[in-house]
């Protein structure tokens, strides 16, 4: 099992502090509803999966801290801490879905039901969400796994890993399943400015699983391709629209580029959950514009003029024709994509 | 007149300190030998061409020092000052180019002239070093900057700029010449990653001229192109082989690729100086690593797990099918370069 960054235990909620990460490993339990809150919105858990298992989890934590006396009392807490939840980090589209699967679950047992059956049900509903990624993760690694090949190089780019979801990760489940079907590869990772995911993150999570893993700043990923020493990327996805374009890390496209300048196939990993099938087309997917100062003086200290005009996007948009394949937890979908994804839908019917 | 790195005046040395830019502006005078060897090795004075140029400078700075008695003990000052210096940064090559000259300076002086003749002769080589490359950053900029037209928007990476040279840079040069000339244009600056040139340096090069320059992270520089908001890059170089590959700041490489792919001209712009006729190719050049701290902790914090490995190469070699062309101080090379770059020299035998 790799690293789970949100654990449910003996009725507590247990976080791995990410923004304590790479210098210190420290679990905390989120005892109150405004603590599961602050934890969301400063990024100590960070990853739309696990945006939505916290905040799952996060009811939970709302109603013990109130011990409501009936069930009724115990709905409308569930209503009160999901409202309140949702405010967090309002553009993670799995709080919103991890929410209302929690708001729907209080509102499906009967109203006769006591207050302990009512627990027990938000209790199985908040486990199901987790155990589902996870089940999701472990299967999208087992699809993309042999895509890896003895002796190869792997690159990833910001992290896609356990620390974003239940368990295992998306881009990175493939390296674990790898790992564990003893094949013998090496990654390197893409540092990823402007908050340093891949170095922060990902070089973490490898680094604590046992596999070989190389930090880069972002900029030399084309040299090492140039070298030969990359056969395939692996990169995990935010969003991706109706036709297989993906929207991802700002650099993501940068990487796809590069990877077709050298003939390295260059793959998406992502649960259908991640899939928008309203948009026709990535042109449709706004890009959103981050705080300057993550590049100005993201380290603590300033490192570009005052007052000088800084452009970071969070996110950018590879279109489909550089993708190889998108690894889901079905398979690995492949060119023309509208089809494939579709198909992977209609396989689907309950997702 | 751009920015001036380093100044001979009233017979001292004085230059920008530019371990302090962006944050603070300070000029400091070198008064002794060792201050000149520390200011080079520390970086206070980078750039090949400026490392050349506070050298010659600084010989100056040792003669004065010790007050030699007579015309025998300055040469040998002038011998010991320069050996000295050429310990302080044992890659820059324009830095044993300068001494040499100085050295030669020396011994072209009539033996039985005086001291004095002796020192006019070596603050006339060393201001002839100074004033020889502005001239032919100027010269470069001028050709350069019919590239820009108006509402261009134009990318660069690491600083080619008055900083690193002895004024006007050489990338930046063909900027300041397109704002001399009228054009309105916009810069976009790659921060450059590890040591973050872009964003300190030519951020504030550019600022302080009065150029629009908005700084972004490298890896977003795909997704800027992608915008439609770069219509011609221009880089400087390090070292640039005769078929004219090219070897720059980590980083170039991936600019070069990322602008073929999206139909973008990409242009090097370097004096003669920075050629290497004896190298057939830029596989012969060879690819130096930095220190991984400059990328696990380059902002005084640790930013990735102990002991996690690095790869970080100073530079990568850009092939020169990537490249529209060459701007130098006699003119815009385009391919074939072999030929184009033999029949530069040729016409230049100074050089």
């Amino acid at each position: 099992m790799t690293v789970e960054p949100i654990r449910w235990s003996e009725g507590g909620l247990h976080i791995i502090d990410q923004t304590r990460l790479p210098l210190e490993y420290r679990e905390i339990e989120l005892k109150t509803l405004d603590a599961v809150w602050e934890a969301i919105k400063m990024l100590r858990v960070r990853g739309a999966p696990a945006i939505g298992i916290c905040a799952a989890f996060g009811v939970l934590v709302a109603v013990k801290e109130q011990h409501p006396s009936d069930a009724g009392a115990m709905r409308r807490r569930v209503a009160e801490a999901a409202g309140y939840l949702a405010t967090s980090r309002p553009t993670a589209v799995n709080l919103f879905w991890a929410l209302d699967r929690m708001k729907r679950a209080a509102e499906g047992v009967d109203g006769a039901a006591g207050a302990e059956a009512l627990w027990r049900r938000l209790e199985s509903e908040a486990v199901e969400i987790c155990e589902d990624d996870k089940a999701r993760c472990r299967a999208i690694g087992q699809h993309g796994a042999p895509l890896i090949r003895d002796g190869y190089g792997v690159l990833t780019h910001c992290n896609a890993g356990a620390l974003a979801t239940g368990a295992y990760g998306t881009a990175l489940a493939v390296m674990y399943s790898a790992q564990e079907a003893g094949t013998s590869f090496r990654v390197f990772a893409d540092e990823t400015r402007p908050l340093l995911q891949g170095a922060r993150l990902t070089a973490w999570e490898l680094t604590r699983a046992g596999i070989d893993v190389t930090l880069i700043c972002d900029n030399t990923a084309a040299q090492v391709m140039r070298e030969g020493r990359i056969q395939v990327v692996v990169v995990g996805a935010d969003r991706i629209a109706a036709n297989g374009d993906t929207a991802n890390k700002i650099g993501t496209y940068n990487v796809a580029l590069i990877a077709k300048a050298h003939g390295v196939p260059f793959y998406v990993a992502a649960p259908l959950s991640t899939f928008d099938r309203s948009l026709p087309s990535g042109e449709s997917i706004p890009i959103e514009e981050r705080d300057p100062g993550e590049v100005t003086e993201g380290f603590g200290r300033r490192t570009a003029p005052e007052g000088v005009q800084v452009y970071s996007p969070a996110f950018d948009v590879t279109p489909a024709p550089l993708i190889a394949g998108i690894i889901t937890e079905r398979g690995i979908l492949k060119a023309p994509y509208d089809r494939s994804i579709a198909e992977a839908f209609g396989k689907a019917p309950s997702t």
